[in-house]
């Protein structure tokens, strides 16, 4: 039986969503088995490049949360030149893209949940996330960390 | 022998506490034993709502520290309006508050340890929190995580 | 064989980085073997007082990353007074600062990794760190933290 990781993803920033596929990836190529929540912020990790929201408030949540490829760095976004910057600064160092991360992480069978209650709040629908998500509560963690050698919040 | 969870809560967000909280109420529904550690702005979670603080420097920073129901989301707070959007799209969902989730923690045998060093630097005294909070050092944070299956830096 | 502590130190906030080493020199006092490996803005509480970058981006980014003296609180710091006042408020209560724990942390053994990427993409180098740090991907995180009790992301 492999070794196991659970990562819960809070955080919509580009660079601690980045921290956080580059640590799922690394597991992944250790031969452990990964999980990844996405709750909050992080399901903009998940979300594809849509207006979601159906009340009012939910709509003025909408304008704000981003795609994958639209997240800032936690510091120094400067309205997006900071992004911009660190894109560019990634690229020239051959590090990978967060939505190629993604990719492989979803190809080299890391689990990946989305928080239904989050989702629920944040008027989030499973038509907004992209294909190969599973929706699940807090028990579909719970039930990952307490079998996995190690968990983190990010 | 119960299974344990220890949680470091070292933000005040609104956003992080209410995570914090649906771990820990969550892995008491899953019959395990959950230690929360309550640090820096963390402590805002187990605050009354009073003023703190004895020096200058301690009164102006007792200005800034709200109770559990002040503290707001780490994103799109708005100068408190998000606190309010965030608390109605909640209710409409049937999500318990802050301070419901507390409350269920506590009486359903949480563990609720406050960092002693962080109140005497931020000047928080033990009259200052709510009832039913341990006051602790980073050993008693070690000595549960030391027996927990895993442990969360939230 | 002792038991070890895996510590992420990806934030480069004073409270949060005086956080993870209150942590770490705790865990050391109660005879854990502890690992820390310092990316994205933790990288600056293992840097020099230095002027980072080589490329235009990266001298950009480099005026903006401080030193272990420099860091300034995540919440309230007004421009650098918060980082002035939280500095006098731990004096006064006699906590170290964190200069005076990182010091005890390496003289006490704690394993310090800079992660490799990270000071790739910033444009860190090796003689822009302190002493006694060893450089590493995230499978010196992994091998560390596949043998630990705890692992927190901070």
């Amino acid at each position: 039986m492999k070794e196991k990781v659970s990562i819960i993803v809070f955080s919509g920033d580009m660079d601690r969503v980045m921290a956080a596929f580059i640590i799922a990836t690394g597991a992944i190529a250790y031969d452990m088995e990964v999980s990844m929540f996405f709750t909050f912020w992080g399901l903009q990790a998940l979300k594809k490049r849509v207006r979601t929201g159906k009340s009012f408030m939910g709509k003025i949540l909408g304008i704000f949360l981003k795609d994958i490829g639209g997240i800032g760095p936690s510091r120094m976004n400067f309205g997006g030149l900071g992004r911009i910057m660190f894109k560019k600064m990634m690229k020239k160092k051959n590090v990978m893209s967060l939505e190629e991360l993604r990719k492989i992480a979803i190809e080299s069978g890391v689990k990946m949940v989305a928080c239904q209650m989050s989702m629920d709040v944040m008027e989030i629908s499973k038509e907004d996330l992209i294909e190969g998500v599973e929706v699940g509560g807090v028990g579909s963690f719970l039930a990952e960390a307490r079998e996995s050698q190690f968990s983190l919040f990010i």
